[in-house]
Formats: C-alpha cells, sequence, structure tokens
C-alpha cells in the first residue's frame, strides 16, 4: 500500500478515535461566512498584459468608428447619441447607424458610477454592485424548468415562486434575481407584474425588474415606488433591468426604450452583449472581447446621456458552439479565458461587471454540469465580475432552470465565499504554537489551535458526501442529484415568507389588477 | 421571452441553416493541441503579497530551527545532514531530532535544477518538469477501483494494466504515472515488478517508479536500465519516485533510503507533505503551507547531499477535514487557496512542484465529483504546478480509482490545454475584418474569418452533450458517467500497446522472473 493511502487510512483513524471537539449541528451551516454580499479578500486574476489589452480597446474603438452601431425604432435613442457627437447615418425610416470618434463613448462614460447600492427591501439584504464587491443571483430566461421527478417542462409562475423561495432560503445567494424562469402558464404582456410582485412578496432582497417592453419596464419601476416611496426611488437604485444588445453591432428600440426608463427613473441597468463566437461575433476570443467591450460601452454610455451618474453595468455573456453540430456550448474554455479579460478591461473602464456564471449545456445536474459550470463559475469568480448572474440553476444551455441544479449551484457559491475570502497570514493562522505544542509525528486534534479555530476554518457544504464509502453505501449509495432533489424539497418545505407591511402588500395587488384589467391577454 | 433566449433561439436556427463549414470527424479530436507536455501560455495567479510570502517562509524556517524534523531508521541520512550542518539530538537508538539554521536548507537546494527533462522510451513523449511546463498525470494510490457495472472492489493487475493503457489512449495526459491502483492480487514485495513492467510495457510514457522499500525503488531503476541502457540513465532522469514525508514533521526511514536510492542513481523525487488540516499540520491554511514548505524542502534537500543537481521537485497535498465527522475532505476551497500559495513559494524557490488534481470524495462519477475536481484542478493550473499528479480517476477520497472518473477527468484535461494556452492577440484574431465584411446584423458564419478558424477556435469535448434537448433525448437522455462507461469500453477496445524491442522486452522479463524467484511471497 503506497505511503499516500497510509496516510489517509491513519489520520482517519486518529480522527475518528481523536479527542478534538467535533463540529456540531446540520450540515451546512457556516455562519461566519453569511454577508449580504461579498468583499473580495483575493486579487483578481489579470490575464494579458497592458499591451494587448489596448490592442483589444483599440479595436473596440475602431469598430465604433468605422463599422459603427446601428439603432432601430427608437429616434429619441438616435437625437441623444447625435447631441453628444455621434455621426449619424439614416439607413431607412427606422433604423440609423451610429458611428463615434475614437474615445467618445469613454468620455460619455465618466460619469457612470464605479461602485453603487442596490436596495433590498430589507436594508441589511442590500447590495454593492461594483469595487470589490461580489453578488450571486438566481440563473435567468430558461422557458422550461426540469427535475428528476417530472422531468423537462415549460416553467410556471408557481415555478417562478419556488424558486424565488429557494433563493430566498439559501445564505449563499445574496440577489434575487429576475426572469428566473418563464411562467409561460401568464400572458406575455402581464407576466412581468407577477414576476416583479413574486420577488417583492416572497423575497426581501434585491431583483431584477423587467426589460420585454418599455411599459413593462415602467411597471416595473413603479411597483417599486409603491415599495420603497417615490423619493427613495428617484434618490437611490432599488431595481436594474437586464438588457440584451442584437448582437452584432445593433440596439433594437425595446431595448433602447428600457434603458431609458431605467435611467431617467434613476435606475440601474445591465448591458449584455450575448456572444455565440463565429455565430454573432468573430470567432476567436480576442475578437469577441473587442465586440463585447464596444457593443457594451455604447449600451451603457445611453444611460448617461439620459441621466449622468445613473447606475449602469458592463456586461459579457461569451459563449462557443460546436463547429460540428452548430450547437451553442456553454462552460467550455475559451470563454472563461475571454471573461478574464473582460474583468481587466471592465476595471480600466472604473465600472461594474456582470461576467459568466454557472453555465453547462448538460441536460441533467450530472457531472458534466458541474464540470462546465466549474469552468465557466470560476472565472467569473477570478475576473473580479461583481454581479454574477445565473449563479444558480442553469442547465440545458441556458433553455431549461433545474431544481436539483439550483441547491448544488447554491452549495458551491457557498464554498465561494470561503474561496473568495482568501488566505489570512497572521501569527496565529501561521500555526507555529500549534507545531511546537505538540512536536513531530503528534496530531494536532487536541491542539489549542485547533480547538480555536474548529469552527470557522474550513467550509462545510450541506449537499457534498465526504463519509467514508461503506457509511455512504450503508446509507443507500446516493448520489448528488438525488441528495439535492430532497434537498430542494426540504427547502420550501420550511421556507417562510418574510414579513411584508400589508398596506404596501394590498397596494401592489391593486396596481396588477388594474394593469390587468386595462389590457387582453398577449401572448407575444 | 426574455432577451437572451431569443438571442440563443436565433443563433441555434442560424447555426443549423448556416453555409458555414462545420468541423467534421469524430468528438474530441483537437489535433492542434496536441502536445507532449504544455507550456503555460497564461500568467500563474498570485493570491498573496511578498509580506505575506516572507512570513510563511519565515515560519518554514521557524519550524525548522526551533522545532525540527524527526528522522527515523536511516542513520546514513542523518549523518549526511549532520555533515551538513544540522544540530543532531539523539532521541533514542534509531530516531533523532535535527534542526537547521534558517536559510540553511533553502542553501543546500541551490544546487537543486529548476527544470529538467525525464525521458520517455519513445523520445517524442520525454516530459519537461519545471518552468512553465505542465505535466498531467493519472491518479496514485487508490487499493479500489470502481465502475458503473461492477461497483467498488480491490483493484487487480488487470485493473492496473487497463488504466496505463486508458491513459496511454488519451491525448490528454502526458505521463503514464506510478501507482495507479494498488494490484492487490500480487504479493506486496513483487506487484512493483509488475506495475514498472506494464507503464514500459503498455505505455510510452515516462512514468513513477516504487518507493515502498529500498530494495523496489532499486529494483525499479534497475528495470529502467535494462530498458534505456545504465549510461542513458546515469546521465539522465528517466523515472522518479513519489516520496510522502510523515507529517507532522517527521521522515521515517523507508521513505529516506528510498529518497537516497533515486538521488544516488540520479534520478527524480517528488517530496510530499500529505496535510489533513488539523491532523497532521495547523487548521489554518497559512500554517499548513509553512509546514509543508518545511517538510517539503528538508526531504528534497537530501537529495542534494547524496547527488547535488539531482532532480527534486517540491510537492504539496493540502486537504481538509470534515470537523463534525473526523473524515477527510478533499476538492474543498481552503486547499485549493493553499495551492495557489504553495505556487508562489515554489517559484520563489526557483524548483519544480508539484501540487493538486482532480480530487473528490465522491462515491459516484457525479456533480459533486467534477464540482470537487474542478475546485481542486483548477488551483493546480493556476498555481503554476508543473507534474500534475492525480490529474485523472480520483473518486472516494483517493480510496477507489474510478473508470468513468479517469475518462471524465481526461477529457478535462483536453479541455485545460486549450484554457493554459490562454489568448491570443493579433490583428488576425482581433477580428475586425470579420465584422467590417459583413457590418452589424449580420451573422458571421460565411465570414472569411470564421471559414478560417472554425478548427482550431473551440475545443471540442469527447463526451460531453452539446445537443439540443429533443436530440439528447431521442438518442436515450444519457448522463456523462454513463458515456464516460461506454468510452473507456471503447478505449480498451482499440487500444494498441506501442512496440517495444523484444530483445528488451525478454531481458524485462528475465529481471522480474529471477528477482521473484529469489523470494517468498509477503503480504505487507
Amino acid at each position: 500500500m503506497s505511503e499516500t493511502i497510509s496516510a489517509t487510512r491513519k489520520s482517519r483513524r486518529r480522527a475518528r478515535g481523536g479527542d478534538g471537539n467535533p463540529r456540531s449541528g446540520a450540515p451546512g451551516q457556516n455562519p461566519h461566512l453569511e454577508v449580504p454580499f461579498i468583499t473580495r479578500g483575493i486579487p483578481t486574476y489579470d490575464l494579458l498584459n497592458a499591451d494587448s489589452l489596448e490592442r483589444i480597446e483599440k479595436t473596440a474603438d475602431r469598430i465604433l468608428a468605422e463599422i459603427g452601431i446601428e439603432f432601430r425604432d427608437d429616434s429619441e435613442t438616435v437625437r441623444l447619441f447625435r447631441e453628444a457627437g455621434g455621426q449619424v447615418t439614416e439607413l431607412d425610416k427606422d433604423r440609423w447607424n451610429i458611428r463615434f470618434e475614437p474615445g467618445m463613448i469613454r468620455e460619455i462614460l465618466a460619469t457612470a458610477p464605479a461602485r453603487f447600492t442596490q436596495h433590498a427591501r430589507n436594508p441589511a439584504k442590500s447590495v454593492e454592485i461594483g469595487g470589490d464587491a461580489v453578488v450571486f443571483a438566481p440563473s435567468y430566461g430558461s422557458p422550461f424548468v426540469m427535475d428528476l421527478d417530472k422531468g423537462r417542462r415549460y416553467g410556471t409562475i408557481e415555478d417562478f415562486r419556488n424558486f424565488v423561495k429557494l433563493a430566498q432560503s439559501s445564505p449563499w445567494l445574496h440577489h434575487s434575481g429576475g426572469t428566473i424562469c418563464e411562467p409561460t402558464d401568464i400572458a406575455v404582456n402581464k407576466r412581468h407584474l407577477d414576476m416583479v410582485y413574486a420577488h417583492i412578496r416572497y423575497s426581501d432582497r434585491a431583483f431584477l425588474g423587467s426589460i420585454t417592453a418599455p411599459e413593462r419596464a415602467e411597471d416595473s419601476i413603479e411597483m417599486c415606488r409603491i415599495l420603497f416611496g417615490a423619493d427613495f426611488v428617484d434618490r437611490n437604485c432599488v431595481v436594474m433591468g437586464n438588457f440584451n444588445t442584437t448582437s452584432p453591432l445593433v440596439l433594437d428600440g425595446v431595448t433602447t426604450q428600457g434603458i431609458r426608463a431605467y435611467a431617467a427613473a434613476g435606475q440601474g441597468s445591465i448591458h449584455l452583449p450575448f456572444l455565440l463566437g463565429g455565430a454573432v461575433s468573430p470567432l476567436t476570443m480576442a475578437g469577441s472581447v473587442a465586440q463585447c467591450l464596444a457593443e457594451s460601452m455604447t449600451s451603457c454610455a445611453l444611460t448617461q446621456l439620459v441621466r449622468p451618474g445613473a447606475p449602469a453595468v458592463l456586461a459579457a455573456f461569451l459563449s462557443t458552439m460546436s463547429l460540428r453540430s452548430g450547437s451553442p456550448t456553454f462552460g467550455t474554455p475559451e470563454p472563461a479565458l475571454g471573461s478574464l479579460v473582460m474583468g481587466q478591461l471592465a476595471r480600466r473602464l472604473n465600472m461594474p461587471l456582470r461576467c459568466a456564471g454557472n453555465f453547462s449545456t448538460s441536460k441533467l445536474p450530472d457531472a458534466q454540469a458541474m464540470q462546465q459550470s466549474m469552468m465557466s463559475m470560476m472565472s467569473a469568480v477570478h475576473c473580479g465580475a461583481n454581479y454574477i448572474l445565473h449563479s444558480a440553476g442553469f442547465l440545458d444551455g441556458l433553455l431549461s432552470m433545474s431544481y436539483e441544479k439550483f441547491m448544488l449551484d447554491a452549495d458551491l457559491c457557498g464554498a465561494l465565499h470561503a474561496y473568495i475570502k482568501g488566505v489570512d497570514v497572521t501569527e496565529d493562522t501561521l500555526g507555529f504554537d500549534a507545531l511546537a505544542e505538540k512536536g513531530p509525528g503528534e496530531h494536532l486534534f487536541s491542539s489549542a489551535h485547533t480547538l480555536r479555530h474548529y469552527q470557522t476554518a474550513y467550509w462545510d457544504s450541506a449537499l457534498d458526501d465526504n463519509q467514508p464509502w461503506e457509511t455512504w453505501d450503508e446509507r443507500g449509495g446516493i448520489d448528488s442529484a438525488t441528495r439535492a432533489n430532497a434537498r430542494w424539497k426540504a427547502s420550501l418545505e420550511s421556507y417562510e415568507a418574510p414579513a411584508l407591511d400589508p398596506g404596501i402588500d394590498d397596494a401592489l395587488r391593486d396596481f396588477m389588477e388594474t394593469k390587468k384589467a386595462s389590457m387582453a391577454d398577449a401572448w407575444y
């Protein structure tokens, strides 16, 4: 038997017979790590040198100056950019190309805050977006949901509420997210009301509002005014909208009108190019990142033209495709590298960044799911992303929200709290006394140092099985997806809604009812 | 439906109807990434500042100066360290404590090479150990093996040969490893002969020899002399031994005699403290790393006293334990951070590093397995580790070698070839022309840039399912572990042994037979 195994066995034997003080309580309790948002204790991982970064920035500038961005169906946005110095070419009645001199967009962005607070209805749960703050939020936008019992089906408002409750119940997420899944049982023109209401009613964390139409953006903000008061909303960021560019190099009118609505109200907005390399951006990652920077900067800049100082978040969703089948691929190595570069570019711009998440193309919460998720999620953590949407639940190339994957991802988010905290180097943590107390060859279970640190030294997972094989086998030999299945049911079972002022609740319901009564159902 | 999903769908539609040139051939073919070992294109990730690193180094020096290392059952090693200036205290007849003035061990290490070549019998597969080179090797030391068909059982020589063949068949591993699993059907005092022979016969890559007894180390080297010629072996590193310290702070006689055997023959050795925090090292990671440095440096130093210039590899196996059950835990966040620090310390010493690997405590190739593996493996990749043992097959807290996990890990190692390559920033990869050719709103499938890069831009996994859900479902809805099960069987089926000179083969078999006939079976 090898030295390695002998050591493991010896340690296990010692551990069981040891006189140390084992941690008690249910697994997954790590109160010392619970925070409303994470403050980085580890540095960012800088992939490229300054020269390469400048070349990417110059390419972004060149894209904006020589190719330009196409705007559609929103003459007000065109007016704003023209006044700011953009060179407008009318392509037809509702389409314009605008080119920007190198540096112009960066100048417009100078008023954008480097860091801001998004207020939660529970002030203890407000989050910071930017700088060394890191915020985890659930996945966003899947039409389907899946679990191990019922398989894959279209999402409903019940699923939506379930995921809001699961997120609220996890200490390792900080934000309630937005369209966690599409509630396809509610008309498209009305479901935003139910989604915003569910975030407010079943969570006390910050959340994202609707962006699918300008009036739905306005409704989202109006519901926040009912919740927080109009004055507070005018002076503070309480909601954000997550906007996609129409890559390559297009901003459509629904998007720009929505961006203007959030910015005019002083609310936050996220500006996301969803770049599937080879389809809507260059196949090579340097080119995808340059385009991403050009698109996201331009989209962010619109906020500053509407209301200087409005919170805006640079964003990147980089993905690849299978060049055999044409299917999108997620959790692959190249976008992970691209995310690291985006982190550097965001810091050079001094703007907050949304980037990556727990991406996967797997259809099950299996080995592939977590391998791909980790490839993507570790890049988010290392690149310095501030707002990490898609932190929990992502499967099936974003088409499905998985109940089990949600629990696996949330547990991983907990582990990342320990990781992002970093290594503390002090006389105490250097532990010389622990070794000196016992000397060579003696175990440290009962050392004063061990007793002092055993409750906080290590992340304790709620889901991972760390038992000996025999114990695991006796208990049924269950895989982690099956454990996650039991865990989400238990979490929903024990969920308790945070208190909400009944007067506010009534006002929100009245607002919804009035809005819903004012229009016929529409399914597009 | 959200913007995000619309974009995905649109892209998928475009992809399938696109006029691009899809990549053909079987999945997992990435010839442009195949190399005998990886040369880093990405920087190392430096976690701590110089001040913190110095504090850790000073603590290591203080451990060596004030507590010392205990040596057992090897008076020759004690003689060597005494002559080099160590302060020896005899504890009893066969036990000595040796203390070292601060800096003494570092001075002894000055003759250790920063980088060296380990020769393979196929010269095209020789590997570099050190500097910016990265070498992946299979897992090491499990008494059990497992697969989805037969479950967990003791390993046999047939399993051992199977894993050598699977490693040889993967382009994403570079080294054949050592005790891939324990061949428990062969007597303990003879199995090293069969293991070394299997590495030589079924692989043409570099490998590790035996370390479980000095005479077994000598046999390993002798078999290499038959393979490479005695002169070549004396002048080059062709085999390495992987030695564990007996933590905390002990080097036993079997280990030191083995180290002396490899060093005297000019062969490589790896010097591994296996530190289970709270059991055999301080619970806090700064302390574990300081102890790791002290132990590994001292073990490495012995090689330089035996033969200055002998290749030696600093090493770290950092792990935690469940503080509720006392079980060891692997793939947790704290050791990942510790590995990043060890990388920095190894660079400051200018020595090669073995560190981390695809660690997990899971008993199945499931979501937990790959989540934990990635936490550990990404730290190996980021910390700048040069030799990454346990790159494939590790499950069950190192007690089991898994056939399916081996395939999943090997595929991940392929993805890491793409990751470690980094981002190439050139006029071509910046892809301005690709966007200029088509302009805003137009897909890039048929752009000249896409056609030029589609075969090499993205990692193509052999195992991941990236199909649309419907296709995946029609094909049986198979999870990744089940795909890996089919894949290892297919790989063994198509395995072809590399040619070996029949005269050398005969000589190796003669050596084994003579050795085996010379002693009775022993099972310890």
